[in-house]
């Protein structure tokens, strides 16, 4: 059982960093061979997830009552590990939890650093569970030139962000590892950390001999929010409540391994459900980069910014010229705006009108910009309002209040 | 001055485990080449260690105003780190703390785990300063087969033969790692964990690519009580503190690292004072083991059991028939009761008496032993009733309430 264990969640996975491998996909590292686009039909392969297909979709609207999330029924989320065990359980009436994080390794998040928070709150509202969100101040503080101090900062600061999408007051659990581990957390965190050998690790994450042991010790910190009992706040007396993690792929390391140890310590492995990645202004072969302002949308920029970086930046798929592009059309395939558009604009009818007009020619990369400033501008207008409402009492209740009402589970 | 630092502690330092090593030295091996004596002077120069001298024997007695403890005027606690600069602050008028622990590997405690806590109630005493007393259960969790509730379960049956030495009620704090890592404690371990490469943490402890990443998450765990900031509720506004670790030179390992990292990280460089092993009853050459109960006098023996271990294990320097004893008098460097007297017997007196009569052939084997089972008895049933007394409510207040009496250092 164990060895098929292994092999289910190890052998097929990832090596991160090989010199042979055309992409590399892991934490710290998201690039395709050549600067090409990730070639996500060979990512669930050689991870050994499980393509989250129509059948599921529409199980989930079947369940929940209501239409799939724009990620969900237009593909953003395209991956899954036993997602299906998550809606058996939920359909015999178990409720189970979603598990998300962030490393705030930056003041300012960008609309790619919103994407699995916006899903995560539909996950939330549509399946009515509580939700614990870990902000690994510790990690990026390991990976960064960051003080502790700054990390904590950043934590505090993106949580704001985070509280900003809305999420259910009475089932969310907002943390920083620097301030929350400890006690029962900590005691998994060792539990883990003891069945998974540095050769396994090595494996996994690619560490080097001159890599400092902070990051050799850092993978169970993330995968201890996947069981129940790292949370007795929470979850005392439902140590056996399933957890559900919407994460983009580039995190499935981290779940493998701790998919791979769960069972052995006497836990449920995690479910996940995994996103691909959000492209840059300059196309899918392009990096959102913090040290380029113009590869990526705020939530902190102006109507202004939001215009001119549409405007000046977001790659084209249409013509050279107005005659070429009224006789070929636009390229969809490598179009930004659309893709944005495609994130971020809700009305089914009108995107494919959109996408109808522009691929045949008939409407101009002018006019679906124009659309994608006003979607955009909207939604930062949106979550800029709700930002502001985040006082640090509110911040304060999000993450300790919470915990106590979140307590009552179904 | 980085590489000079490294130097001092790190490259004169011992490498664990190596082959050509004619004793090995770590925390978790003590063992001479074929099963001869350990070399402490050897060890005093492979770990870049001082030797503990005369001349600071007696400044210590001059600032305490009190006789040396018998460890240390017999050489017991042998070598030292900046010892000197701790006494130079005390002089100076600055207080330090003292930091010791345990591994709770196993229930009963035998002599030899009773040494550290002796002399460190003795510092104690003398300079009448706060004490820090870490039980690494995670450690033994991790390099032992227990359970997590095993190890917690131990290190609090441990916690109270250790209150049962008698400390300061008023300025002592003990705790086990799965209770207390967390917060500014934690913040602490990730610190030092981003100063220590794996190629380092190979280097100083030996471990291998089998090894699980628990085994090299700890080393920070035990380095981080030299650091008065990761307590807090004992030290706030008291981050400058000195720390002052008396512990088995096995554990060098630990603060060397320690040593090396303190000052890249803004804190003092703990000091150190070392004592040699205790003995097996068997002799120096043997190993005190769980497994073999005759190894060692444990707290818990009855005086039955104490004097037919001793008459029947403890290894006799005296020679095979009293004629020749007479003739030729006892070998005292091999003899094991004369071993255990000089631990035990403060008297220094009658400790000259019977090394002079016996090695003389004056003495004879049975009456040194008859001796030392008064001495070990009177030791063992004193602890004993020391322990009865130490109730689950003593035990509750050593674990939190002392860390609100120890706040007042000065």
């Amino acid at each position: 059982m164990a060895a098929v264990e292994i092999k289910e969640e190890r052998e097929v996975g990832a090596k991160a960093g090989g010199e042979e491998e055309e992409q590399i996909v892991n934490p710290w590292e998201v690039s395709a061979k050549d600067g090409g686009k990730i070639d996500y039909d060979k990512l669930i392969d050689r991870f050994g997830c499980q393509r989250l297909d129509q059948s599921l979709v529409e199980r989930v609207e079947r369940l929940t009552s209501r239409p799939a999330h724009v990620f969900l029924r237009r593909g953003v989320f395209f991956a899954h590990r036993d997602f299906n065990d998550i809606l058996d359980a939920y359909e015999r009436g178990d409720k189970f939890y979603l598990y998300t994080g962030r490393g705030p390794s930056s003041e300012a998040l960008h609309l790619g650093h919103l994407i699995p928070f916006m899903f995560t709150k539909y996950l939330q509202d549509a399946f009515k569970v509580p939700l614990v969100i870990q902000l690994t101040d510790d990690e990026k503080f390991l990976w960064k030139n960051l003080t502790i101090e700054e990390s904590r900062r950043l934590a505090r600061e993106n949580a704001k962000d985070i509280i900003a999408c809305g999420f259910d007051v009475s089932k969310t659990f907002i943390f920083s590892d620097f301030d929350y581990v400890g006690g029962a957390f900590y005691r998994n965190m060792v539990n883990v950390a003891k069945r998974v050998t540095y050769n396994q690790a090595v494996g996994i994450f690619g560490f080097t001999g001159e890599d400092h042991i902070g990051k050799v010790s850092f993978p169970p910190v993330q995968a201890v929010p996947s069981f129940p009992s790292s949370f007795p706040h929470l979850f005392s007396g439902k140590e056996n409540l399933r957890c559900l993690i919407p994460c983009a792929i580039d995190q499935d390391p981290y779940f493998r391994m701790t998919r791979d140890v769960a069972p052995r310590i006497g836990y449920h492995k995690p479910a996940l459900i995994e996103s691909s990645f959000f492209p840059a202004l300059q196309g899918e072969n392009g990096k959102m980069s913090a040290s380029d302002p113009n590869s990526a949308i705020y939530v902190t920029d102006s109507a202004k910014e939001i215009k001119t970086k549409v405007n000046r930046y977001a790659f084209s798929g249409g013509q050279d010229s107005v005659e070429k592009h009224r006789q070929l059309g636009a390229n969809l395939e490598v179009d930004i705006p659309i893709k944005y558009l495609s994130f971020f604009l809700d009305d089914d009818v009108e995107l494919e009108h959109i996408k109808k007009e522009y691929g045949a020619g008939r409407m101009l990369t002018g006019e679906v910009k124009q659309r994608l400033v006003e979607v955009l501008t909207e939604l930062v207008e949106r979550h800029r309002r709700a930002r502001a409402s985040v006082t640090d009492e509110v911040c304060i209740l999000h993450y300790a209040l919470f915990s106590i009402d979140v307590h009552v589970v179904n």
